[in-house]
């Protein structure tokens, strides 16, 4: 089965736009481990998302054992939810060809970020596996974005010549751009050069970005495709005991709000 | 010590700019594992390099094991020679606050190399390891950098319009460039723009760059500062049993030849 497709009935079943990204910091976990933490978590709210997102460098900043967490996390998660490794690489040829395989053969992520820095063939080895999604830094929701993301490149911005680029490279149907929820116009200016690709919007809750232009403005015509990632708001709903429990309220609470501002789906709760 | 001292101190001790890729790919092994060649290869040539670089690629791509080899590959390298982590990580603030603490404090590497697309932010958190080195990419070795890196910014490619922010956010004075040895031009031209600062220069070898070229138009006025990066054609000089003699007869036959573009050095052999 596709990215697209496990992806597509994972939305369907749990009625659900919302990912959750899985980054633990130790320096903010309630008195638990991050195995712990990590399997409250997806055990309070794997019902209510349609991805989640660990981020690599919280495992890696936890050191050798790091990655060994991260494969357990993995072994908590129901295999019909997908989970993308949000790894952000980029290299050339034969060391993206070592990074897609750690991530799709020897962890088994079903789709992961890159970076498009270094062009087509730091991309390449990851989109030839077919069966799983690759999302392209596009327009990110940080600060510095704007310092060459924005710079005019032939007439329009850096991002979307990156945009207009993996549209040209899609010949798989399996690549994605990621798009940051911070900054809307942007957002609609993606969605409108990639009607229909799936876009993945980190960005709302504690990056401040608004939920309901993220949504409006990232989804596509059928109100679909528009991965809303939300890490901190989320894992860190409270600090106490009842971590899951206010960690499943705030997911609830947000996957509601996404859908308020979706068209309804037929057979949609 | 900060990252540049001890890069001086070690080149001029081994009278070398080669820098050796530690990016070991099982398939390519001369019948033994990857801590056994990794120790071998450093065994063999570590009075001929400036610098080792493993490219943490090929470390993920063992598995949950492979970080533990990385951790115990470090151990073998002697303690005055620096150690630069390619991998070319690049994400916001929080997330790159965890990969640069993974790089420099978990596993202790003297350097790293960053991407540039998210901006500052993305690359502060590590230049605030004022005696760590932080190599941005900027003109890449390979085939796809010209997809985006020579696209024209306000009348300026935009791998120059990173080499000018790099400039500019150098105020630690810890900030190298990536600069691929496969376009001399575009090198020649990032050294200009940046007279004192550190490039690490890949390319050449397997990838089909000159060093003749790479040399010349790479270091500084000085002769100094151009770290020279070769992986595979040292690492599988030979793919039997005698790969470490190989290796080092290919190390110092590469140290030699970057020796003799170099201005003569006073008290160097």
């Amino acid at each position: 089965m596709s990215f697209a497709d496990k992806l597509l009935a994972a939305s369907r079943r749990n009625s659900s736009w919302l990912c959750i990204g899985l980054d633990p910091d130790p320096e903010l976990l309630p008195g638990v481990d991050v195995l712990q933490f990590n399997k409250a978590i997806i055990e309070a709210t794997s019902d209510l998302v349609c991805a989640y997102k660990p981020n690599l460098a919280f495992y890696e900043a936890l050191g050798t054992e790091g990655f060994g967490i991260l494969e357990k996390t993995l072994t908590y998660i129901p295999t019909d939810i997908p989970i993308i490794a949000d790894a952000k690489r980029g290299d050339i040829g034969n060391t993206a060809r070592a990074y897609a395989r750690a991530l799709f053969s020897v962890f088994g992520f079903d789709a992961a970020t890159v970076s498009p820095y270094l062009g087509f063939d730091s991309i390449e080895p990851f989109i030839n596996y077919r069966d799983k999604g690759v999302f392209i830094l596009c327009r990110t929701s940080n600060r510095g974005a704007s310092d060459f993301q924005d710079l005019c490149t032939d007439g329009r911005p850096l991002y979307e010549a990156v945009a207009r680029k993996a549209v040209e490279w899609n010949v798989c149907g399996n690549i994605g751009l990621v798009v940051g929820a911070t900054y809307p116009e942007e957002l609609k200016r993606v969605r409108s050069i990639c009607p229909d690709m799936c876009l993945l919007i980190p960005g709302v809750g504690a990056q401040g970005g608004d939920l309901a232009s993220a949504v409006g403005c990232g989804a596509d015509a059928r109100g679909e495709n528009a991965i809303i990632n939300v890490s901190r708001q989320i894992l860190y709903a409270s600090r106490e005991k009842d971590f899951a429990r206010a960690a499943r309220t705030a997911a609830d609470h947000i996957r509601q709000e996404i859908n308020s501002h979706l068209p309804p789906r037929p057979g949609a709760e």
